[in-house]
């Protein structure tokens, strides 16, 4: 039983012909104009292949085809087609068409399956439009609720449901995910790293998912003269958030053997003027890792790295956490599962943690998770750079749909 | 004779209650509704007192009140109104307020003057809209040409000369100001920097301009996904741009006993996403000094150290000039003068040079120019807190008051 990589391409083309007009790469914020035409491709082919298509709480899609058995729990199979800004073309959305391809071959060759298989689509995983991430599936097991999404606001102080309703989207279901409905979730993913790569492996069987924790970072300093303020009466704002970019990187590199990252990916100086000492900068801070105590430690020494700076040149600072996804430890049957399936096709694998959060995370709360990384070309993602051979998408979708079927069988 | 202090104090008040109506403290672009408000009362104060007020090239606004002595060359006095985002009450403005006071005494007192004296408010000093410091003074002298001011285009991409044009100006004169024209430029300007007010003094008398150089700097490393990318597998052009950031303080520092200054005042990654690693980061670069040799000497080390953080970290850099004044002493027949005048009133005063440039520094390449500084509170400026005191403000306009005569007669 094999995916026919024909038409995994063809989805891929399609899904990202639809892109915001101007910048490179892939753009598609959840609810915008490009996603809800990329959406409606994937609802159109899922209903091709019989597949019942509803709209679920906050927005996310789902494509179910029943059982043969009454009341048995689901399993589910999906990703996000939302994207960074100026991101890629498989991150989402690979998980996404090889859902569907896995789909279109049960329904062709009509296996039997006990368990009703359900594609989903989730919404604003990326977070790019709305500042939240794995917004769609936190809402849908009930980690989010209305009031929630209601405090939601795109760049344009659109709220998240305003915005659904103005793409055109009618919530069918609002009701909230619950474990006894799911039998486990599995997601293909590309690895968004260069650890297979360099291996020259083609799947990773991800045993972990890295905690999140993210920061906006405010120092305040005191705006002067460029030219008329020697260089030894100045509360440059700037001078100090620059030393807490650099120990963001020394503390995060130091944690030896760990897979600790740190990022600051956003940085703005007001007033913002060459001539003009930065009063103020606000940055973001973006740590992860796969132990909770490890990440705690982190953000620990980072916030006593930007104290020690800011009291040694007289600044102020003030630091808001704006999102916090604890570290996941993925159910072990379904490693076994995927590691059995890719030995029973010869395909040597790699046990590994994900940096990224992935909308699976999320789910691993209510159900058995499993997830299969691709490589990644030079490990790039998030800008238009992404790549992912189709030979290795066709054995990660391979792997996906024998473990689909051993799942729902 | 002296000046009256509540003219000039009504004066500042009605200037400033011309600016952008967001944000705080003063935002007065050029060629704006608010600059325009402000400039058409300075044109109607001035014409009160028998001016003949013409547009000049570029736009500057010359106030003219006609010798007792045919083709005598003119003392110029003035400075701006234009500011800086959210700036100050004082910059430029006080120049423009204390020169149109010193003319209202003259001509109330009907004080005989040989030369003619003129009262000039120069365009774009601070460069705000359109990115390129003293554009109004450099036109004038014939620094900048039509094709140079056809190339200046705001953020909206509107050209200087059609935002000249749109705010309702017509240049009524548009010949370069030559040497034989005028006899000497007297401004009196804020301090911008906290000498005098650590020192107790009210007047400055500048000696010398710090010559500035501005760079826009782009570094260029590899954006790529901040949650999958170990940390030794970054190209992150942000960790390049901050070590940047920290070797122009350094450097500007280093210079023990010299007046070197460095500022990065604006900095942005690209794509500016927290979860994502800065792919590339553009950041601007100040560097001032009263010295060419150091100036440059400043300039090279700052390149040298981004060459060596760039190559050291696998980054590409790109350094674009975009702006290049070489450093001005200013006539020491003028500094001999006013520190006459400040003597003939027991003001104590300190020589010094100003980290500052000013239209001033612009004539002086075609005239004596003198200049008077005033103390600015906690050396604050180009910031809503700028602020002098109005007893300062009066001995200073005092002095430019009786340079004047002198220079007149």
């Amino acid at each position: 039983m094999e995916v026919r990589i024909d038409r995994i391409k063809q989805d891929l083309e399609v899904i990202n012909s639809f892109t915001a007009p101007h910048g490179q790469g892939i753009t598609r914020f959840t609810f915008s104009k490009e996603y809800m035409g990329a959406l409606s491709y994937v609802k159109k082919e899922l209903e091709k292949i019989g597949a019942a298509v509803s709209i679920c709480r906050a927005g996310n899609v789902r494509g179910r085809f029943p059982g043969s058995e009454k009341g048995k729990p689901a399993v589910m199979l999906g990703s996000h087609i939302d994207t960074v800004r100026e991101g890629g073309r498989f991150d989402g959305a690979l998980g996404v068409v090889a859902a569907l391809e896995t789909a279109r071959v049960i329904a062709e060759k009509k296996i039997s399956h006990r368990h009703p298989i359900d594609i989903v689509i989730f919404a604003e995983e990326e977070g790019s439009r709305f500042g939240s991430v794995l917004t769609g599936s936190r809402a849908w097991i009930g980690k989010l609720g209305p009031e929630n999404l209601r405090q939601l606001k795109d760049q344009d102080g659109v709220g998240y449901l305003n915005a659904l309703e103005q793409a055109g989207l009618v919530i069918e279901e609002d009701s909230i995910l619950e474990a006894d409905q799911i039998k486990a979730m599995l997601e293909l993913h590309i690895e968004q790293s260069v650890v297979l790569e360099r291996k020259g492996l083609q799947i990773g069987v991800v045993e972990a998912i890295a905690g999140i924790k993210q920061f906006l970072v405010t120092i305040q300093g005191i705006a002067n003269h460029a030219g008329a303020t020697p260089m030894g009466y100045r509360f440059d704002a700037l001078q100090g958030a620059a030393r807490v970019v650099l120990s963001v990187e020394e503390i995060a590199a130091e944690k030896a053997g760990g897979n600790t990252v740190g990022t600051v990916g956003f940085i703005h100086c007001i007033p913002g003027q060459a001539n003009v000492i930065p009063g103020k900068v606000e940055f973001t801070l973006d740590i992860r890792d796969t132990e909770p105590s490890v990440l705690d430690d982190t953000v620990k020494k980072i916030k006593e790295a930007i104290e020690r700076i800011c009291k040694d040149r007289g600044l102020r600072f003030e630091k808001k956490l704006r999102s916090d996804t604890p570290p996941i430890h993925l159910s072990r049957n379904m490693v076994d599962l995927i590691e059995k399936v890719a030995r029973g096709k010869d395909v040597p694998f790699l046990r590994m943690a994900s940096g990224a959060v992935h909308d699976s995370s999320t789910l691993a709360e209510l159900t058995a998770v499993g997830m299969i990384f691709v490589p990644s070309r030079d490990g790039r993602s998030h800008c238009p750079e992404e790549y992912t051979d189709l030979r290795d998408i066709k054995v990660g979708a391979d792997i996906l749909l024998t473990s689909a079927l051993e799942l729902t069988a």
